[in-house]
């Protein structure tokens, strides 16, 4: 086993480390939930919750660097990274964090903010940074979902805009916390469900909110499948978003996800369904091809 | 203290009762924290609960009848009490709920329903029927701003159509579960932040979902004052719901406001800037009136 660096994904819930070969090559993968929310509330100890977890890649006698990038950035992580200001290209700037233990260098890549309108970034800079890595003349609109999904414009080799917006959280907020949760449930998915609700905003945006109330009035009245529920909240809150991207969707032939399967298939059935290619990337993969890149210097 | 009958408002959250003379005037209101669900989930002892609170104004040898609405009709309240279908009269069907002691007898209100869209109200009805206590002629559109706001149209008498909007529980739940906690507290409100975000999400409402994650985003790039960010928070809000009852709203010159004076504030504000004429009453005292109405016959 021969680890040249270390790639962390730390995010708000997670820490994913992969141990990298020289070459490239992905030898091991390591998780833990002791995400930077969690190591921060407990005292934030950075530096030991990562030990804990890589020590098995470590020896004494040898000094692997480790390339981060996340919330782990954040004013409430390790130590607050400054932002890099759009336009700009991705994952270029590192800062040193110093440790105690010689067995490791950290850096942390840069997020990247916007002035107006006021947005920010802490991570998906680095899975954009993994598209150029892949395809150094990508020029286009990248849509990264997640809890607050990112639709950015990439140009030369620059993130030159950005978006987020909210429908992750609030999906979550609404399935799990609002009158909702009562008639939401289920690991299952309907895909006409889906694309009806999402057709419904994407039409008519300002009926999001009473559109909402009526699924928890239908389960009322008629008693819905918690599945259908859940499928419709998702194409609703896809409908005002994809309707509120609209600006960037109508310049670009192509629209590029990056995030997980399940995720990007929503996303992709949505756009597929107002007749928008998409493509699709893995944001693991692409977080450690971003972390790759800078590491390399490429 | 000759006390003719009970007005009670029983909601989720809280328990209203006030006692009323014969000639429809207050003498006396009693307010408990004990709402529907916190007796349902401590038992479901209705009965007790109501006793404890009104027991100052009963006497052995007399029988005082009770009006009650509000969620208290619903499946997990103290009895369910079936819908009403719009269109209908509000506040004219009463459920007898049987009671073991002969000190009381109670009666609740049906709630109202709509087939399609779906949609249900359970104690807004009593305030729309306040609202035709004291105007027996009223047509024209009525809002109820609450956890979700009802937009109902009066005709001859009758709720003809309704629609629920979720803003409510909306801004509590992005106020104090999500992101945008770390940015928004306070008791005050500045009118000038609420309107200027009222019309960005009136004008452009699919904007809605990254108009509320770059209030986080301002804050973290150059600190907003909580106050700013809570009152452009209702403001998006607003916009996006005011729009949604576009429908409603230009069949309309004037729209009645039904409520808390604080709500009503902001949904005044709102509407008045886009020149719709607007009336205010108290929801206390129109869910008062409501249950005069049905107990008088009239």
């Amino acid at each position: 086993m021969n680890i040249a660096w270390i790639a962390l994904d730390w995010g708000t819930s997670n820490l994913r480390a992969t141990a990298m070969s020289d070459s490239g090559e992905i030898i091991e993968k390591l998780e833990s939930r002791l995400g930077m929310a969690k190591v921060a509330s407990q005292g934030g100890d950075f530096e030991s919750v990562l030990l804990a977890l890589i020590d098995p890649w470590l020896s004494p006698d040898k000094t692997i660097p480790v390339f981060a990038c996340g919330m782990i950035g954040a004013k409430q992580g390790w130590m607050e990274v400054k932002y890099d200001t759009a336009p700009c290209s991705p994952v270029t700037k590192l800062t040193n964090i110093p440790t105690n233990s010689k067995r490791i260098t950290v850096s942390v890549c840069a997020g990247v903010k916007q002035d107006s309108p006021a947005d920010v970034m802490r991570g998906e800079e680095t899975q954009i940074g993994g598209v150029l890595f892949h395809n150094p003349r990508f020029d286009g609109l990248i849509c990264l979902p997640g809890t607050h999904t990112k639709w950015a414009v990439v140009t030369n080799g620059e993130i030159t805009e950005f978006r987020t917006f909210m429908s992750g959280e609030l999906f979550s907020l609404l399935a799990e916390k609002s009158v909702l949760s009562h008639s939401v449930s289920g690991d299952g998915w309907n895909d006409d469900a889906f694309v009806g609700a999402f057709l419904d905003t994407y039409q008519n945006p300002a009926k999001f909110l009473s559109k909402i109330f009526s699924l928890r009035a239908e389960d009322l009245l008629r008693g819905t499948d918690p599945i259908i529920t859940k499928s419709r909240l998702s194409g609703y809150l896809l409908g005002l978003e994809i309707n509120g991207a609209r600006e960037f969707i109508e310049q670009y032939e192509i629209v590029t996800l990056v995030g997980s399967p399940l995720l990007l298939h929503s996303y992709k059935t949505a756009l597929n369904k107002l007749e928008i290619t998409t493509k699709e990337y893995s944001g693991d993969s692409m977080t450690i091809a971003g972390l790759n890149r800078v590491q390399s210097g490429t």
